[in-house]
């Protein structure tokens, strides 16, 4: 399955859209999650809260999207985050830089450059503006961020490009309410914003994105004295580093190796990376990678993204970011407050290292995943329980009473499970249009109901029915949800 | 208790707190939810869900809030979304007219007058400028939605003030996915922005607020066959309309007198009301009221508010519209596509009712009517289903074993519950922490823990300790997050 495939079930099914598409002028980057979409979103992010957040007592926060230009003029954001642009000098078109020398000379450009080495690209391949041949400015720097302008004086402030600022602003007030010692687990899941220049991948390279985010505040002395590191020191990971090929590593040697600098970023990769095993997506195509200090944000000493294949290529689903004390330091010079913190005895200024998650890339990724086309149908293979909808009431006719049975069904599931009901076309069309959703399971009330009061479940996978009493119905999709195999007729009936 | 102790309380426990307080140039109106504040919030809009949105197999999605200009010329927003202001003509200070005027003469001012009407106002009173005495200039309106401009060339777009334009946007493809009749409701959750001129309430008028929006489309002629109706036409509601005084009357009876202009709107205000009544809101402090044409918003053809008392007086939670066809018809016009759909064998144009419901506002009502100071305590009574953390677990004394013990059961029921492991400080003190956020029970592991494997689960409202079994504790539990009673000695034991 490619992006144009899965993009037009997307669209079909209800999981998401372009944003204003009714208009003609609505800029790129930008979509909306539709029913089916939200509904496998809102299950993802449980799953994260559940198997990192609580597995660990994370903390987790909601905060302001709109900051105050302080924060960023703190964070570097205002100095740093910005992306080489080029314009024509006679036609106006405004290029990214990078990606017009790419495309001009067929060569891969690094991201981050000087401007002053893209310029002498552009002169040394003799690059013009491809709209109308025009001679083309300076690299400049674009910074991504959006600005905002508040109350009548626009007064100066910024969408957030990362939600992790929060965090670390009110960082003081957190570790003060909290009563814990470091290390502690702050997370953040929410929206955030980049202007990106001209995002071509749809979905994938959204301006308005949602991140779930974790940032440690951990004491930089005591890196290696985690003794959670055992819960997870066995997990066997893929790790990529630059100049060399991927190697499979347990974190435990990974560690003794220093191909991960510690404990506590091992422990942490640990849980990401078995966090990511249940929710469905085929470990044996995810990696971690390392980045090169050329490859880094200017935040980070150490950088390993954990990147899973798709038919786009590999993508960062997660940037694992070792920020130092960089953070701190900096809003604690800007603000003029002490940011340390005690630890036993010693007063620290804590280090950070972060998991920040591409919420929406996560979800396109699982979906490619689970997407299979067995001979005759699509069928979306989601786990039960990230399932966005997790069964189909159906009556097998629309007469003789079957839909009035199928609607008190209905009624009584849809308080307890994601349920839908569905009547119109044939049942063979109303099995398909779930399994393309990846729904586990069908329930349907057919003549023998009115009789013996039995109904059929359909296993999603197996196509497999099976008829037990309606009374039982509950209790086995709750088996289902929770991941038990699908009953087989001799279990239930 | 007042908005200023509620506050204290919510910056000490983790509920709220002002964003960006690091640094002093922060603009008012925006706040950031701690852990404690985040958990309500999300049970608070698990509830919705629950008690309107699959009660009546509602659809949700989840938009961008970043939309182009042409919705918001579709809207009306652009043109019509504005406050008034006056500038001084000398120090340049800014002003809302109607707060002006009102904080000069001590006269209540309607918010939507004309231009010319606040100007004569300032004239017949002699207001100057109450920082430096100047002459103020004319009353100009300040559109309140917050511009962005997306790319380098920064195309015009906006921050959404209401989140429900994108339901309307995406009406064609949510309706045609959906393959469902009229009437259909849409609901969504999320942030909307509005660039409030000087908002002052603090937590209470957010310029960065969340919404959980209802649009409900229906066919302007069938709006008295509802059968669900008859499901909450015995519901017994406040209605104040202008001029009268506040009455209790049955929705029936509403809509039989047209007091509810029909079955439709009496309806979704009854599910309103029944799901406020789940909240722990004390009801006998809400009211339906209803907006004159002056006070209604510019697509509203019918508004009643639903209000709550508070120590801040009466605060609109939801918004309750009619919007008639006016926005399907607007983005018609603007975008040259047709809206309308298939009703059996009609072609409509479907109207539109909305019930807007403020979130933050919501949780800030609930949480000042849970709140109790009895004697001597602090205690958030709120419902065990609400309560952010459900169960504290507690060692007696941090030695011979115990925070071991306790730090086992935590482990467990973490991942059942939202459950807290406090060992420092008194018992008694941890008890208190946990009474102000409401949390309805917590265990305590002592020295006959050791020796016959029992706790304590002590209940927040009576204070009550029972012992029992610590293998019965999470069934008991559960009993009490379902809101069923504590249970009484000698039933547990």
């Amino acid at each position: 399955m490619d992006y144009d495939q899965l993009l037009r079930l997307a669209l079909e099914r209800g999981f998401f859209a372009p944003s204003c598409e009714l208009y003609g002028d609505s800029p790129a980057g930008f979509w909306e999650y539709g029913p089916i979409g939200l509904a496998l979103r809102n299950r993802f992010v449980e799953l994260w809260r559940r198997e990192i957040l609580r597995r660990d007592d994370m903390v987790e926060i909601d905060g302001s999207q709109i900051m105050s230009k302080s924060v960023f003029e703190a964070s570097g954001h205002l100095q740093s985050f910005s992306d080489p642009v080029i314009t024509c000098s006679k036609c106006r078109s405004i290029y990214r830089a990078d990606r017009l020398i790419q495309e001009s000379t067929g060569q891969t450009v690094p991201e981050r450059l000087k401007n002053s080495e893209f310029d002498r690209a552009i002169t040394d391949n003799k690059i013009k503006c491809p709209s109308c041949g025009g001679h083309l400015g300076k690299t400049e720097g674009f910074n991504m961020m959006f600005k905002i302008g508040i109350g009548p004086s626009q007064t100066e402030a910024y969408l957030r490009p990362e939600t992790c600022q929060s965090i670390f602003v009110d960082f003081p007030r957190l570790f003060k309410t909290l009563r814990r010692k470091l290390p502690v687990a702050f997370a953040q899941y929410g929206k955030s914003f980049r202007n990106e220049i001209a995002p071509r991948q749809g979905f994938m390279r959204l301006r308005e994105f949602y991140q779930a985010e974790i940032e440690v505040f951990f004491n930089v002395d005591k890196v290696n004295s985690i003794e959670n590191f055992d819960q997870v020191s066995n997990q066997v990971v893929r790790i990529l580093r630059t100049g060399t090929l991927p190697e499979e590593i347990s974190l435990k040697k990974a560690v003794a190796s220093g191909i991960i600098p510690n404990k506590l970023f091992g422990y942490y990769l640990g849980l990401l990376h078995q966090f990511y095993d249940k929710t469905g997506l085929d470990m044996s195509k995810t990696r971690f990678r390392e980045l090169s200090s050329r490859d880094r944000a200017f935040y980070a000493d150490f950088s390993i993204d954990f990147e899973v294949e798709t038919s786009l290529g590999w993508i960062e689903l997660v940037a694992c970011n070792y920020r130092t004390d960089y953070d701190l330091r900096r809003h604690s010079e800007v603000s003029k407050r002490d940011l340390s913190v005690m630890d036993d005895e010693t007063r620290v200024l804590p280090h950070i290292f972060e998991l920040s998650m591409g919420v929406d890339r996560s979800i396109y990724s699982i979906m490619e995943h689970a997407f299979e086309h067995d001979g005759e149908r699509n069928v979306m293979r989601f786990r039960a329980e990230l399932a966005p909808v997790q069964v189909g009431i159906f009556p097998l006719v629309t007469k003789e009473g079957l839909p009035e049975r199928a609607e008190d069904l209905h009624a009584k599931l849809k308080m307890i499970f994601d349920a839908v009901y569905d009547k119109s076309g044939s049942i063979g069309r109303r099995y398909r249009r779930l399994d393309e959703i990846g729904s586990p399971a069908c329930v349907t009330v057919d003549h023998r109901t009115l009789k013996d009061d039995t109904v059929t479940i359909r296993d999603r996978d197996s196509m497999k029915q099976t008829r037990v009493k309606s009374s039982r119905v509950e209790e086995i999709l709750t088996d289902i949800m929770r991941g038990r195999k699908f009953p087989s007729l001799s279990q239930v009936e």
